[in-house]
């Protein structure tokens, strides 16, 4: 499972930095908390950031791609979902050295749009999932209206490749005795204090998966 | 400066998230750390991670893309750079208006290969600067040789969009009765204490820039 799924997923330049494995890919899938969906139009590349999630080989995205794909996707369209966690920033002594600790997942495959009510229902339970675990028991679901308006598209992972840096920086030999510090500055989302909806009605508590989200990242 | 500078960069869905000003663009550009940036091979879209830097009207582009878009950018690429700040999770009373708070920038344009040696070093010092300000003046600058295995692409700002979503849940009016949590949870990226390499000589302090990223982020 080390060897590329295919040439042009194979990580060229720094290939030591390149994994092949589907547990590597689905790792960083699941964690990130979105993700970046290019597509052609008309010729020319575009990326958008949206929300998705995992099941087991499919990607299910949701988000402001909507109606900018919904033509695009009708007719099946080649896209490339790339998922990024940034894990450091790499201080080198060097500047040429300097580099970022990360984890990054690039799937290529050809998008669905899903017309089946009740694969985007299961889609939309995911989707809220793995944003907010916990989050589909508590809030009210779509209804059949919400639903049919919801555009979800499926991303089958066939085609993908895992790019990775961690670890201190590598400066070249001679430069090991320049005194200047050098080292990594973990990165890392964090959540804030939950900020209650100004409308919120008195007497409410705080939901448990917002709580536990707190809890989880600390 | 409120329209859209194309009809491609018009935001379709949700028009109300738009923002076409180059004062919110500049800010999202150089508040993200990272971007994506996307272009076409072989008719399909790839999208990768990578480190930026923006001088004025161009964004500088160094990393990961270096030798697969090689050839790609010698001929002038179509590309989209996308740069993403997530600012946190928008819990509503419904699934379906459940959302992301964030800020997302958007540049469509044709990149170009920079082979002025200086351009590529002032370029080298923007990125080393939006990353780590005052790295630049710390770290040992590039050599000769370093310069010239160093690629750095250059993106002009012309066509270009914006979106936006901060505030709390926008629920439908029936919902605001049901005794479900509504709010926000703030997230954003923080650094963790500063961690050495463990080849550092001895008695090396922290580096200034290090610890001012430190106390700007806290």
């Amino acid at each position: 499972m080390n060897e590329p799924t295919s040439d042009r997923t194979r990580v060229k330049r720094l290939p030591e930095r390149g994994v092949y494995d589907r547990d590597s890919l689905d790792a960083i899938i699941d964690e990130a908390l979105i993700c970046h969906l290019g597509f052609v139009q008309d010729g020319d590349p575009i990326v958008i950031p949206t929300i998705h999630a995992r099941d087991g080989d499919t990607i299910y995205l949701h988000g402001s791609p909507a109606s900018r794909m919904l033509r695009l996707m009708k007719r099946g369209a080649a896209v490339c979902v790339t998922a990024t966690i940034i894990d450091g920033i790499v201080a080198a002594r060097s500047v040429f050295h300097h580099s970022m600790n990360y984890r990054s997942a690039v799937v290529l495959g050809e998008a669905r749009l899903v017309d089946d009510a009740e694969e985007r229902l299961r889609a939309m339970e995911m989707i809220t999932e793995h944003v907010l675990p916990g989050r589909w028991a508590e809030a009210r679901h779509p209804s059949d209206t919400e639903n049919k308006g919801t555009l979800i598209v499926a991303v089958p992972i066939a085609e993908f490749s895992v790019k990775t840096r961690s670890g201190p920086p590598g400066d070249d030999e001679p430069d090991y005795d320049l005194p200047i510090w050098a080292g990594v500055i973990p990165l890392a989302m964090t959540p804030g204090a939950p900020d209650p909806d100004p409308l919120l009605n008195d007497g409410i508590e705080v939901a448990e998966s917002v709580v536990r989200f707190g809890q989880a990242s600390s």
